[in-house]
C-alpha cells in the first residue's frame, strides 16, 4: 500500500447562483476539490467523498507543505479505497473554511465579507453543490459516495436526491438525525462562540479579531464527545499534569489546589486541541456545520417515517446499494441510529450491508485503521469494482 | 405526609481557622445549616443531608420567600427520612454562594472581598467543616450521613474520616471518583467561565460585573450530563420552538435557517437553563465547586486501591453500615460506579445494601420522586430508626 503523493487542490467556479433550502441564493461561488487515480474511459469509477464538521478535499496525499489527507489511511493505492482502480475526488463544501467560497469570504452583491450574512446551509445544499461539480467534470453516476458522520449524511442525501446519479452509497458512523442531546451539544458550543465578545455578531473580520475563547470551548465540548468514555479512562483516566515527569517513573507530585491551572492530563490535552482548533478554524463555518447537522433529517417531509423517505432509494432499477458501518462505542452517533437505517432500507427492500465494529474509540474511530473496519470497507469497494468491470 | 413547613436558616461562627488539605487555612468563617425534626434526648437520632454542586442547607419545608427545600420530597413528617422520627440537619458548604462564608465574602486577612484568592477547598474539608458544626450542636455521632451526587461523596468521606461518628452512609447516584470524561466536562465548563472577560481573573466584584456568559455556557454543558438521553428525546425530540404553537395543534412553523436563533425546543430550554442559573450563581463558587469533585479520590492514597480506602469504615465493631443507590440511566455516575464501591464495602466485610433503580430521568433521577427510590430509602432508615430505639 502506498500513497497518493503529492497532490494539488482544484477550484471550480459556479457564476449560476445555487438555490439553497432555505430559499436563499448562493450566489456566484468556488468549490474547492482534489482527485486521485483516474477517471476511466466509460466514466464509472468515481467516488465522491463527503466530509464531516472539522475536514475539507483533502482527503489523500500529501499538499506542498507536507500535510497528509484527512482519510490517507483509507484512500491510496491499495487501500481499502483503492485509487489504483477508482477515481476518487475530495470536494470543500461552501460555507467551509478551508477553500471553498465560505464566510471569511467576498459577498459578490456588496463587496464586504460574508461573516454572519453568508447563507445557511443545509446538507441537501452541499449535496446539490457537489452533483454540479460532478457535472463539471463530466460524472454523470458515481460508483460510490462515502462519508462518515456529517459526511455520511452527505452520503445518504445523495441517495435519496439523486438516485439515478449513485450505484453506491457508503455511509459510516453517521444518523438519520440528530438526537435532542446531539443539538443540545452543538447549541452549547454555539453559544460559546457567539457570545465571546469578539464574535460581533459574525462581522469579526471587520474588527481584526477572532472568537477564540468561543472556538477553543466549542472544540472542547465536541472533543469529548469524540471519545469514548473507556478510550479516555485507558489514555488519560486520573493521571496529573505531572506524572511520568517526576524524579523517577513513579513519582506523582501532589496537586496544585488551583481552579485555573492543569491539574489532570485530560485537562491539558483537551485546552491544546481547543487552542489548536481556534488558530485555524472560522467561527461562522462552525455555527453553519453545527446547523447542517442539526437540520439534517430526511423523514422530516414524510411525517417521521425514514422508511417513505428510502423509497426515493429504489427510483431505478436494483436502486443505490448500500452500506453503513457504526462502531460499538461511539456514543455521539450510536450503532441504534445506524440500524434505523439499515430498517428503513430493508423496508425498502434496498440492499444493504450492515457492520457493526467493536472498536474502542468512539466516533473518531471511522478516522482510525482498525483490521475490521478496513477488511469491510475493502471487500465493499472490491465488490463495487467487480461490478464495474462486469464481473460482478 | 406533610410538609416540614415554614423554617429559617441558622448561622454559626467558627473563629478557629479550618485546616484544609491544600495546607491553607480558612480563618473565621461562618455556616449557614437548618434543622428539621427534634434532636432526642440520647442525641442519636441526627441525620446530616449534604448537599451537590447547585444546592444548600436548604434542604425542605418552605422559607419566607416561599422557596421549597431540594430534597423537599425526600425529607418531612412520614416521607421517607421522616423528621417525626429523625433530626435532619442540612448544612450549606463555605466556598458556596448560598449563606456560609465564601468567595463573594471579606478576607478577614485583608478586608477586601475574597473572589479568586478564596482557598480551594475538597470534600473533605467539607466534612470536617460539617464535623465541626455537629460539635457544637451537640452531637457526637450521626445516626446516618446522606446525600446524593457530590453530596454522596461527602458520606462517604464522613465513613472514611470520622467512622466512629456516622452509624450509617446513605450514598446516592455517586462515584469513589471521576472519571478523565467527568473532569473534561467540568474543565469545559470552568474555561468558559475563567476566559469570559467579565470574570477578571475571579476579582469581577471589583468592577461590578459577572461573567454570565461562561456560566450560562457551563450551566448547559452541566444539564446535558444531568439528563439521560432518551429522557432528552422523550421530552424534547426534535421538536422546534414553533411545535404546539401553530394555528391548529399539528402545526409546525418551518425552520428560520439561522445559526443564532432558537430552533429546537431543546435549545430554549438549556438557553432558560443557563440563564437562570446565571443570574444567581457565583462562578468563583462554580470553580470550587467542580474542583472538589474532580479532586475526590479516597484510594489515591492507598495506591489506587479502593478497598484499602475503605478499610477505615471498619474502625468500630460492626462498621459503618452502607446503603448505595445508582440510576440506570445515570450516563454522568453510572451504576457501575456505585458498584466499584459496594466492591470495595463488600471487599472488606462492611454491611452494605445496594439498590439499582431503572429511573428514567438520569443523573437528576436522586432529586426526584420514584415510588422505588422512595421505598428502598424508607425501608432503610425505618431500620434506623429501629435500631435507634433499640428494636433492631
Amino acid at each position: 500500500m502506498g500513497s497518493v503523493g503529492p497532490v494539488t487542490p482544484q477550484q471550480m467556479n459556479f457564476s449560476e447562483p445555487l438555490a439553497l433550502k432555505s430559499g436563499a441564493l448562493l450566489a456566484d461561488y468556488w468549490i474547492t476539490y482534489e482527485t486521485y487515480g483516474t477517471l476511466d474511459a466509460e466514466r464509472s469509477n468515481a467516488v465522491l467523498v463527503c466530509h464531516a464538521l472539522n475536514a475539507s478535499h483533502h482527503v489523500a496525499g500529501t499538499h506542498a507543505d507536507g500535510s497528509l489527507g484527512w482519510w490517507d489511511n483509507m484512500v491510496g493505492p491499495g487501500k481499502p479505497l483503492d485509487t489504483d482502480r477508482f477515481f476518487v475526488i475530495g470536494v470543500n463544501n461552501p460555507g467551509s473554511c478551508f477553500g471553498s467560497t465560505g464566510p471569511m469570504h467576498l459577498n459578490p452583491a456588496n463587496g464586504r465579507v460574508y461573516g454572519a450574512d453568508f447563507p445557511v446551509l443545509t446538507v441537501e445544499d452541499w449535496v446539490d453543490a457537489q452533483a454540479r461539480l460532478m457535472d463539471r467534470l463530466g460524472i454523470e453516476r458515481l460508483a460510490a459516495v462515502m462519508g462518515g458522520s456529517l459526511g455520511g449524511m452527505q452520503a445518504l442525501s445523495w441517495a435519496l436526491r439523486h438516485p439515478r446519479r449513485v450505484r453506491h452509497c457508503v455511509a459510516i458512523a453517521t444518523a438519520p438525525n440528530l438526537s435532542a442531546q446531539n443539538i443540545a451539544f452543538n447549541e452549547v458550543a454555539r453559544r460559546a462562540i457567539v457570545t465571546d465578545p469578539d464574535f460581533h455578531g459574525g462581522h469579526f473580520y471587520a474588527h481584526g479579531v477572532v472568537p477564540k475563547r468561543g472556538l477553543r470551548v466549542a472544540r472542547m465540548i465536541g472533543h469529548i464527545t469524540y471519545l469514548a468514555e473507556d478510550a479516555m479512562d485507558e489514555r488519560f483516566g486520573r493521571r496529573t499534569r505531572s506524572a511520568g515527569s517526576g524524579i523517577d517513573g513513579e513519582a506523582e507530585i501532589g496537586f496544585a489546589y488551583s481552579t485555573q491551572d492543569i491539574e489532570f492530563q485530560i485537562e491539558s490535552y483537551l485546552r491544546h486541541q481547543g487552542d489548536k482548533f481556534s488558530e485555524y478554524f472560522d467561527a461562522n463555518t462552525y455555527l453553519l456545520i453545527t446547523r447542517a447537522l442539526d437540520y439534517f433529517d430526511p423523514a422530516r417531509e414524510h411525517g417521521g417515517d425514514l422508511a417513505r423517505a428510502f423509497a426515493a432509494a429504489r427510483a431505478h432499477p436494483g436502486g443505490v446499494g448500500f452500506l453503513l458501518v457504526s462502531f460499538v462505542t461511539d456514543w455521539r452517533f450510536s450503532p441504534a441510529r445506524s440500524r434505523e437505517i439499515v430498517k428503513a432500507l430493508v423496508d425498502n427492500r434496498i440492499k444493504v450491508s450492515y457492520a457493526e465494529i467493536d472498536a474502542p474509540h468512539g466516533h473518531d474511530a471511522f478516522l482510525l485503521e482498525d483490521p475490521r473496519y478496513h477488511h469491510v470497507m475493502r471487500a465493499y469497494f472490491e465488490r463495487i469494482a467487480a461490478e464495474s468491470t462486469g464481473l460482478a
